[in-house]
């Protein structure tokens, strides 16, 4: 069998990403306070329960003014009270008459406009003079002018950023509706690899797969189980057969390709997984393999193996892993890939690839420019690259051509 | 005193950030497991202990061949062994012979080149036929080919991304110098803020700051001490004389203006604290203030005054308290500022502003587009807000004119 005619077999990286979004189903739905909710996912539309402004009030620190028409320079109010911030008060305001307030305090009834105090003299402890022109309503913040009272504030799908949890909180939403995040064991697997400096013999290679895939589910503040097994049949099968029990999706280092110590897939299929697809025409991580378990109790779980070397590891995690997560999460969506100029000409490769390159900004456009070091064991490019660069198979790039990437 | 008067004592974005990175002093160094370092900076260059690859391996699953020339297509080899990744072998081959081997294992002495398994067929249990023409050293992997012994992986002042811990991983180091991180308390201030819905009451308003600033901070995997704290000036001061003692960063949201009940700034100074500004021309958050204690002990202890309104408060994380953290961990380095072309015309202001804006590419061109309801009151738009954009000062904007940001 030649190199070729395997190649052909492959799916590309588009229909990989595409079967990750059709095949997977979202996890159920639950309802958790707000402040546990960073970058999940809403199963719902959040509407206001109030009007934001909750009430009128002050833009500033100044004056509440009752003036039937706009106020003429030096004009003089009395001072009646008053109002800070969180505060209420029974006072109204009549015509002529002052109080003092604060930014954000509830207006008094009767308040027209108010006078920021940087425009304000005290005349006396009963007497103000404002001593610029001013129009109606000026510095007032009006009840609801943001949002009312049951108007959509946030809709099903929406992922909740930090601005997202600020605005949600400020309307006083507690409690939301969002997809499960899955419970996720990683499977390290090989015989190879050294863990500690005690286990490190010749032979024997420091492990970069489990600090990777940990660090990178930390960084989107998230923690994973991590399994160390060794390449035998019986080792895997024991585990894998453990694991479907409790976790909801199983990603897997090495142990994927047609080796006669590649024992993941065989194993899985053997435990009744079924295949979504083995082998992306792609460089690094061609022998990348999906498959899905449905359970008794229609639950799912999911198995992406990814190959063991580290460069094929971290593609695996930034495009599929990231695209299967959202799509256990209900988000069908593809990677969102920002468009780059190439700074160089680049060789054709029978495969796409994934170039670790440096992204930056000439003016507005952003241009690429591939780093050294790229094979599929060698990971040291990534302490200066900042984006993961789509490269066509076939194709003879030149300097100039738009590419697809992603920040890294 | 007129508004205008006011403005013209205020410092620049520019120089608030500038001050921020000349005068904040770093913290001291510590040494901690690698697998706790994620987003920490490197307080030392990272030498390599070992060469990468540590031995000469095979880059595929296939057959370690002794030849002494380039290999004909139909050349017959004696099949004498097999070695897997991870194990060693007191086998060497000879001109003629071949072993069994695996992607990453070490080759045996005597390899000349590596037949990778899809060219070679098993003619018998100890006789394998290389069915293509072979180059000498065709998928060998050199020992140090990646990184030699010594070589420096990593500098000072590096940020330990996801990538970079993967890559010091590999090479064994399971230790490292890095700038400590801060010990953080944020204090929210003012009687207005109902925390829960059983605070809510007529004239308070929920409180966006915390969830908001706890979230930004859970975002960079770091947790923070919160403290709300009454609008006096003796609850205020009891706290903060209580904080300085064990923090070496406290956050402020409100109490920084020039209203009634503004009590962080005396009392800060009244403690002790070393004004290095206050009041930036921009807007939202224009009351800004930044000061420094220096203890008996020599340490600091740096306080950020954030204004009471959440997007002033959401700016001032993104920008400045983002700047201080970096200056706190030795990099004195101002915000990377994308740059993009604005979509629309926008009026001049006599502030400089931060809009929140969506940022999209059309082909390789960052353009940006703001959103509505910008007041410093309002929060919403970060529902759909991508970006945080400067917009000069005093400027008639135009579209298509270049603008700087950051992606939030």
């Amino acid at each position: 069998m030649s190199g070729c005619g395997v190649e052909h077999s492959l799916i590309s990286v588009d229909q990989a990403l595409k079967l990750i979004v059709e095949k997977t189903q979202a996890l159920s739905v639950e309802s958790i306070p707000l402040q546990q909710t960073l970058n999940f996912y809403l199963a719902e539309n959040v509407y206001s329960p109030i009007n934001l402004p909750l009430f009128s009030q002050s833009a500033v620190d100044g004056y509440a003014i009752c003036a039937k028409d706009e106020i003429e320079a030096e004009a003089v109010f009395d001072l009646i009270g008053e109002i800070r911030a969180g505060q209420t008060t029974d006072l109204f305001l009549q015509q002529g008459q002052a109080m003092r307030i604060f930014t954000g305090a509830k207006i008094p009834v009767g308040t027209t406009t108010i006078a920021r105090q940087e425009i304000v003299d005290l005349l006396d402890l009963n007497q103000i003079k404002v001593i610029e022109q001013l129009k109606q309503h000026a510095d007032l913040r009006d009840v609801g002018e943001e949002i009312a009272i049951g108007q959509c504030l946030a809709e099903h799908g929406q992922q909740l950023s930090v601005g997202a949890i600020a605005a949600l909180s400020m309307a006083g939403i507690q409690q939301v509706q969002v997809y499960q995040y899955p419970k996720i064991a990683v499977v390290i697997t090989g015989d190879e690899v050294a863990e500690t400096i005690e286990d490190f013999a010749s032979g024997q290679i420091f492990d970069a797969n489990a600090p990777l895939i940990r660090a990178w589910f930390a960084q989107r503040n998230q923690q994973v189980d991590i399994f160390h097994v060794a390449d035998t049949v019986e080792a895997v099968k024991t585990l894998l057969h453990d694991l479907i029990k409790s976790y909801q999706l199983i990603l897997t280092t090495g142990g994927i390709s047609v080796g006669d110590y590649d024992f993941i897939r065989p194993v899985a299929l053997d435990l009744g997984f079924e295949q979504i697809f083995w082998k992306i025409k792609q460089k690094p991580g061609k022998p990348m393999f999906f498959a899905e378990l449905s359970k008794v109790d229609q639950t799912h779980c999911y198995l992406l193996g990814l190959p063991g070397n580290p460069a094929a590891v971290y593609v695996g995690m930034q495009i599929y892993t990231a695209t299967l997560l959202n799509a256990l999460q209900g988000q069908k969506q593809l990677p969102q890939w920002f468009q780059a100029r190439l700074s160089h000409d680049l060789k054709a490769d029978t495969r796409e690839r994934f170039l670790r390159m440096s992204a930056h900004f000439e003016q507005e456009n952003l241009t690429v420019k591939s780093l050294g070091k790229q094979q599929s064991h060698m990971l040291s490019n990534l302490m200066h690259a900042n984006s993961l660069v789509r490269i066509p198979a076939h194709e003879q790039m030149q300097a100039g051509q738009i590419v697809q990437g992603i920040f890294i």
